[in-house]
C-alpha cells in the first residue's frame, strides 16, 4: 500500500507529490497551518485525500493547543477548520471532512469532556476519516470490477489512485478490484496537463503494481478511441453535485465527449463523501482558477511567450448524461442520478443512526 | 513578416523552431543532408515549410554537385530527392515539393539543358515554391476572412501559421486576414503537446502581431467550449484525402469531436499543395510515430516513470464529416468534398496549362 499520509504523534507526513516520480520525498508538516500550506499547493491532492489531510491537520493543531479552558480550545478549533476550509474551494471531501470535525468536536463538547479527552475524539475521528477512505476504495473497487470487461483497455485521466486517498483509489481502486478478481486489463493514463497527475502519478503507482500501463498525451484521447483501442473511461471525482454533474480534473469533459462520440462506457468512481446533495447541479460547483505559472513553466523552463494570456481553471463538470455510472462503496448508482444518489445518501445516513 | 526560411547563395537558412520563444536562432544547413536533418528532428516543421525546404534542400544540394556530366548529375539528383522524400511521412507537401522538382529537372533534361542550366532551373523553381506559399497563405486568408465573425473567439490548435509555410500562415493565414480586414478576434491556442507548438510557436507569432491571444492546456478545449466562449476553430492541413478527411497535429481530431458537440464551426485552411487526390480517405494516410522521448521528456526533465509505455503518434486523422469548410487560395470549399476537391484540382489544373 503507497504512503500517501500518515499521522504521527507530532507531524502529518505526506509524500511530497509535486516530486514524483523523479524523487520520493516525505514532508513533515507540524502544525495545522503546514498543512494547509501542503494541501493549497498540492504537496497532496485528490479529493479523498485532502478531506484526509484536513481531518489529520485539524487534530495535530488542536493536540499542540496549549488552551486549557474549553472556550479558548473551541475559538482555536473553529479557527484552524476556517483554516483549512480555505484551501481550495472544488473538492468537497475537504468540506465534509471538516465538519465531521466539528460534530465530533460537538459530541466531545456537549459531554463536557475535557480539552484533553476532545483532544483524543479529535485524533480518533480523523483516523477513522482515513481507515474509511480506505475501506470504502476497496468496496468501491470490489463493485467497480464488475463493470470491467476481461482484457479491457481502460484509459483514465488525472489521478484517482492511492495517492488521491487515504489508499488503494478511486478509478484506479476499480482497476485494482478488477485485476484482483483476476482479469487482465491495459491502463492508457492521460499525462493530465498542466500538473501531469496522469503522468506522473497514475503511471508510477500502477507500474509499482505490475499494471500495465501506458500515457499518452490529452489530446490523444480522441485519436486512439477512433482506433478502437479504449473500452472503458473511468474517472475520479472531487464534487458530484445532486443531478449527477461531476467536477473533476479539467480535461475530464474532454474525456466524456470523446467516449459519448464512441459509444465507450464513462464511468465515475469515488466514495460517498464525494456526493454533495447541497450543490444542485454542476454550474453551482466552484471551479479553482489556479496559477498560470503552472501552464507557463515546468521544471523552471518558460514554455508560453511573454504577452501571451493563460487560463488555468482546475476543474471541468462533466454533465450526468454523459455517465453510465457512479461507482461508490454502496454500488454503482445509475441515472436517473437525481433520485439513486439521493436514495443512496438517505440510505447511509439511515445505517450511520 | 517572420524569416521561417529563406536561401542564401550556399545555404537554406532556417528559424530553429525547437528553440523558440526562448531562443531566436538560425541554423544554416549547407548540405541537402544538412536539410534532410533539419525536417526529420522538427528545426523546421509544419507541411507548407517542410515542402519549401525540401525543394531548397534540393535545389542547393545539387548547386553543390561537382557532377560535370547530365547522367551522374541525374543519378545524384534523384537520390537527393530520395534523401528529403524520406523525412517525415504524414504531410503531403514534402512530396508534391519534390515532385514539383522532379518535373523541372525533367524540363531541362528533354530540353538538353547544360548542368548549370538545370542547376539554375531548380532554384528557381524552389524560389517559386517558396513564393507561390506566401501568395496562396495571403490568397486564402482573404477567402477565409469571410468565415471569420467580428469579434470572434478562434481557437486554434498547433501551429498552421507563418512558421509552418513560407511566410503569413494557413490557419493563422484566416486569422491575419480577419484582422486585416478590419475584425477584432482573440485566438486562444491550445498548447498541443507533446512539442507544445501552440504554447511555443502560435502564441509567439500571434503575440508579435499583436493579436491577443491564450494559451491553454489541450484538456480545457472541452470546458471552454462548454462555457460558450469558442466560436469558431480554425487548424491547418498535414494532408488532405480526397474525400476530405484530414490528417492534422495529434489533437486535432478531438478538438472536431468537441466543436461538433457545441455546434461549433470547424474549418480546415490549407494550400492546394495539401490536397491529395490520389489517397482516398483518411484510412490511407501514413501516420507518424515520432519518439516517445518527446512525451516523456520536457526541457531534460523526465515527466513519467521508468516502466510505463508511451504512445506518440504525430498525427491524426479528421474525418470529413466534421469539417464545415476547406480553406485554399482558390476559394472555400464545402461538402460533399470528394466533388469540391476533385472540381478544384482539376480547374487549378487547367489555369497551369
Amino acid at each position: 500500500m503507497l504512503p500517501t499520509i500518515a499521522r504521527e504523534a507530532d507531524a502529518v507526513v505526506m509524500i511530497d507529490q509535486r516530486r514524483l516520480p523523479a524523487d520520493e520525498i516525505y514532508v513533515r508538516c507540524r502544525t495545522a497551518a503546514e498543512v494547509a500550506r501542503a494541501i493549497r499547493t498540492m504537496v497532496i491532492r485528490g479529493a479523498p485525500a485532502i478531506g484526509v489531510a484536513a481531518a489529520m491537520g485539524i487534530a495535530l493543531g488542536m493536540r499542540r493547543s496549549s488552551a486549557t479552558g474549553t472556550q479558548k480550545f473551541a475559538a482555536e478549533f473553529y479557527k484552524t477548520c476556517e483554516l483549512l476550509a480555505a484551501t481550495r474551494p472544488t473538492a468537497v471531501n475537504l468540506f465534509w471532512a471538516i465538519e465531521r470535525m466539528k460534530r465530533a468536536f460537538g459530541t466531545g463538547a456537549e459531554a463536557g469532556e475535557s480539552v484533553d479527552q476532545i483532544k483524543d475524539r479529535l485524533d480518533r475521528e480523523a483516523a477513522a476519516i482515513h481507515d474509511e477512505d480506505v475501506a470504502s476504495c476497496r468496496a468501491l473497487g470490489a463493485h467497480g470490477a464488475s463493470v470491467v470487461p476481461a482484457g479491457a483497455r481502460i484509459l483514465t485521466h488525472c489521478n484517482a489512485g492511492a495517492l488521491a486517498t487515504a489508499g488503494y483509489g478511486t478509478a484506479l481502486g476499480v482497476i485494482r478490484g478488477a485485476v484482483e478478481a483476476g482479469k487482465r486489463v491495459t491502463v492508457l493514463a492521460g499525462e493530465t496537463r498542466p500538473v501531469l497527475q496522469g503522468a506522473r502519478l497514475t503511471a508510477w503507482e500502477l507500474v509499482r503494481d505490475h499494471i500495465p500501463t501506458t500515457v499518452i498525451t490529452d489530446g490523444m484521447a480522441g485519436a486512439i478511441m477512433r482506433m478502437g483501442q479504449i473500452d472503458l473511461v473511468v474517472v475520479g471525482a472531487d464534487r458530484i453535485a445532486a443531478n449527477g454533474d461531476t467536477a473533476n480534473k479539467i480535461g475530464t469533459y474532454t474525456v466524456a465527449v470523446l467516449a459519448r462520440e464512441h459509444r465507450i462506457p464513462f464511468y465515475v468512481a469515488a466514495p460517498l463523501s464525494t456526493i454533495d446533495l447541497r450543490t444542485p447541479d454542476g454550474q453551482h460547483i466552484p471551479i479553482e482558477e489556479r496559477s498560470a505559472k503552472e501552464v507557463t513553466h515546468l521544471g523552471g523552463r518558460q514554455l508560453t511567450p511573454a504577452g501571451a494570456g493563460i487560463r488555468n481553471p482546475a476543474f471541468d463538470v462533466t454533465p450526468h448524461r454523459l455517465i453510465a455510472g457512479i461507482i461508490t462503496e454502496r454500488g454503482i448508482f445509475r441515472p436517473p442520478y437525481a433520485e439513486t444518489l439521493e436514495a443512496a445518501m438517505a440510505e447511509a445516513r439511515r445505517l450511520r443512526g
